[in-house]
């Protein structure tokens, strides 16, 4: 457990809730509202969210990420098709299985050297599978960050996005960090998603501020969001209290809050990445894009740190952290994380 | 949409957050807390019910009542296992047919003339299905409060789990209005649910002036619990910001806020049974138990009601309403609603 | 065990392999064939079901029945969507909740006097079911003949599925007994099928002369079929050798033999009938339209006469019996049946 | 379409029925046999594998070996359990995501360079995948022989098994082509299979000469076996004319014909070794260790072989080719088709 005294590098949903976004849920505890989103809150922020992506965005609020991935998917998805996603992904790593118990597709995991697909990791998997015999590949899921803390370009995206239409696949985005990205590639969040060719987006809204809540972007196919209603329910996923979760992101959509969180997050991770990276004993193993570090380092000097702050070993064999920061890190918690590190890794010496 | 100027007699879920709950959110939201469950306000929260339930209990939150009941069902059951539920359990109406599609199992409606299940209602079913060729039971659901307003006796309960393990079924609880239910009968919450034999309970947190949350319990059985961390995390019930779950809980069970709305709620809709019972025009249809009172009452004069005041047409053949009170309903407002309902009935006249 | 020596009125699969149909199977063991269907006899076996049932019929075999059943539903039905079933039909009693885990639909089983579904009978659950927090029922299934015994008349085929096509329901019918119902009737297949407004067939093999082998038919609608070769891959029904299927129905459905079996079958049941009707203590309890009779009788009566014939007690709270024949239950079997049932009821007396 | 003329190299599943085969199932067609298994030659077939397995062998007949694999997994596994396989496996690679959607697990495919996996491949998955946020690895599935023609010596099986017992891993093995692997090694079946170590196995038919079946085995440990009656039947695989796939295991495994089958087979691919290992322009790929070749030539050289006989291209891209022969392939067969494609790739020169 962490030491409540002490910041967590652990995850960006360690952070506690942004004061903005409190402020949002006590003025929407206002009174009595009709449940599961027939309510004047979810109106607004659907409308919010539409001022973003475009009038034609189908809008479905959930839970959290996981639930998010899993009904984006499964509403465009036959249980015959299947999800191409980069080894990496949340979907593949971190979601217990969750599309394969609930929708009965297959992901097939790519391997990839970054976390990003590029049309040339998806072709052979279109030839692969003869005929009835395999899954028919049907979605290419992305992470906009990825899970490595690295980005697309939208050029990127565009050309996988136009690989992708033309081979009748639609791309879904996990936007668990779309703010983090658009804020780092210096870009209003639809042109790093509409308007680059994206079909689906979970716009998170946990890891950027929000006490809980994300949602589902579909953009302008009216038919491939027909399920959503249904498969959102089904999947566990439908609030009661709808209106709390519309408010947060009504909030976040507005004044540019999400950019100033995001901002902040990616501005505490260069910070960070300046601080250590000429620590003799620490290697930062992947580029900083947005609010994440990778580094590999001692394994002693890794519990050592850890004594005093929260984080994940990412990958157990090399080891490789990961430190995220958040809307909530300060330059002071940069410093000190970073004082800390620089003390454990000179113990090894 | 409901007039906010209203009171909402549509569910217990249109209530808003209650002060004491609020508080707590507030307090919790303080620095950085490790997510998914390994912090110290979901260490508390759980050691808080296990001081209603007994030591034993083993917890998992979720995020919704639909969850709840297919975590709980789905840690238990095998695919080709069966759940035994009245035919008006919200797990058969309500909920999606999320259990089928997440477990695979097969829910057993069962015909009730007041929505509870008694052993003659069950022995049937275990008759029935020879061999390999039907779904095993396994598991006896049943509401308490039921869908319809009424409660299960302690004796009642006793007499139903005794025969369930007599028969090698365990019984699982829909606790959405335990609340609700426990006051009723003035007992303690335990004495409704492990005492009475209960298996698994879902601890509703909605209905009684939460912002968002449940709690399954297992009692007592830890071999019943080995599935429920992995079936929790990929039915994607696992809360991120768990520590905003868990305040809720341990404030709701402490200083015994849980009674004190539960009760508010039962008195307000005994207040509105007074109100109404004596309007020509409106037939209550169903023994007024705890927070929900049904009636009967011409077509038109519910249209008229409906204009000022949120509520659902529970079953439209009829047509036969649900009104249901909660922990902020009024005394004003229910006797508002009753002026209402008394007014658009003589209308008809 | 059955008693090698006598017959087995237990099913209709008990029965060995009619002679034609082992004469196919072994001129179809001609040199090797490609897989999975692209064969010449798969080729002439489509050829000659749409020579019954008409040039757009979409043909699927399967191994059994239950997988007939599932792919067939399964390949329209989304997982959100329901199916309306007689809470007599195989699928609901007989396949282990192998739809729901296979497809996650839920199976909304229907009480009826007769095993019969009439548009009375399903308009209660059009009404049922709020918006998104109930399955959305699309598929009607039937069965022909039913499950006990009994047969809709052409007309009533025709009212219910203009019925279910008014509300946006396709009927599925479960053939399985589709030849003992054509003969009975006195029509041709695609009378009391295509021609009736069905939608999709299962074409029963096992049960009427064949040693594995089941044929999903598709009528008419090319977008219905989209997803079946797909599902009867999944659903683990798409047979590496399926020349051995298709050699069967083609000789099944060609020189009338189909009619031959069934109606011999029919006869039967008759026959049984004829000669039970009058024996004191046993009471025939459905008419007997195909080939098989119900009765109940007493339970020592039972015991007796299964010492020497095979066959399931159907109703163990009556109890009620089920006697079933088939293409090779001969006359002599017939009478010594009802005289063992004759001496056995007498030995209670 | 093959010629009907010519032998197909396609699949062994291309091949007609051994005539000892066809005498087995004329000799089931005896009078009426109780369904389900419940009849006298299932009761002899599992007699009779017991005999090759040892007599604690579960013994479940299955249509196909989809089928098989997907039932045989899903008896052990639950659905947050993950199966790791080699990603050229069956079950990745041909089965349409079947055990995804019946069972909702997660199939892990590795990378491998020969279709088998060790100890060293299983590892890292293993350490991969934090507590609940991943599915528990749970069986090891590997096929003997492999997908690609090769083989596990028994000490490679030996090692396997018991790296995965000391790891709480099952292994169950994909044994569609176990005679072909078990006569390669000059060994009994139980050798190379429960002797090594092996929990759960396909004992394949469809591919040894026989019309249809395979069996799935247990080894030993009942519990393993609990639910394998219920999810035969759930998967649809549970024959109701059984007797005639106990019938052909009875024969297949008595007086060595399943050894005489797949010795012939294995000698046959020998000898197209043999006659193409010199041809310019082939170029054979992998070892030829049972009932498969596998080689790389030319486009259209592959396209002039294939108007003659029928193969199947297995990796489109180099392009890789399969020729696979059979029980019934004769040295005639194979010379011709060696000379076929000696002129094809003459040809191209």
């Amino acid at each position: 457990m962490n030491d409540a005294a002490n910041r967590s590098f652990g995850s960006d949903n360690n952070a506690p809730v942004a004061p903005e976004i409190v402020e949002a849920l006590l003025a929407a505890n206002a009174g009595d509202a009709v449940g599961y989103g027939e309510d004047a809150w979810t109106e607004r922020a659907v409308a919010c969210i539409r001022q973003h992506f475009g009038d034609a965005t189908g809008v479905y609020f959930t839970f959290n990420g996981t639930g998010a991935n899993v009904a984006s998917l499964s509403s465009v998805l036959q249980p015959w098709e299947a999800v191409l996603a980069p080894a990496s992904a949340h979907l593949q790593t971190d979601e217990c299985g969750a599309l394969e118990r609930f929708s009965g597709s297959k992901v097939i995991p790519i391997q990839t050297a970054d976390g990003k697909l590029r049309p040339s990791d998806i072709e052979p998997f279109l030839l692969a599978g003869h005929d009835v015999h395999f899954p028919q590949p049907r979605v290419v899921s992305i992470s906009q960050a990825t899970e490595l803390g690295g980005l697309y370009e939208v050029a990127e995206l565009r050309e996988l996005c136009e690989f992708a239409h033309r081979n009748a696949l639609l791309v879904q985005m996990d936007g668990a960090r779309i703010a983090n990205a658009a804020v780092a590639l210096a870009l209003p969040l639809r042109a790093v998603t509409v308007d680059a060719g994206v079909d689906m987006l979970t716009l998170g809204g946990t890891k950027n501020g929000l006490m809980f809540g994300e949602a589902i972007c579909f953009f302008g196919n009216v038919a491939h969001e027909r399920a959503a209603p249904y498969v959102r329910k089904q999947s566990m996923q439908l609030a009661p209290k709808m209106r709390f979760i519309a408010a947060q992101f009504e909030a976040l959509l507005s004044d540019g809050l999400w950019e100033r969180y995001a901002a902040h997050a990616n501005t505490m991770a260069t910070r960070l990445l300046e601080r250590v990276r000429l620590i003799a004993g620490v290697r930062v193993t992947r580029p900083v894009r947005c609010n994440a570090v990778f580094a590999t380092l001692d394994r002693r000097a890794i519990e050592r740190i850890q004594e005093k702050f929260f984080f994940y070993v990412f990958d157990a064999a090399l080891p490789e952290v990961r430190w995220m920061t958040h809307w909530a890190t300060t330059a002071a918690d940069v410093d000190d994380f970073a004082r800390c590190i620089a003390a454990a890794t000179a113990g090894d010496a």
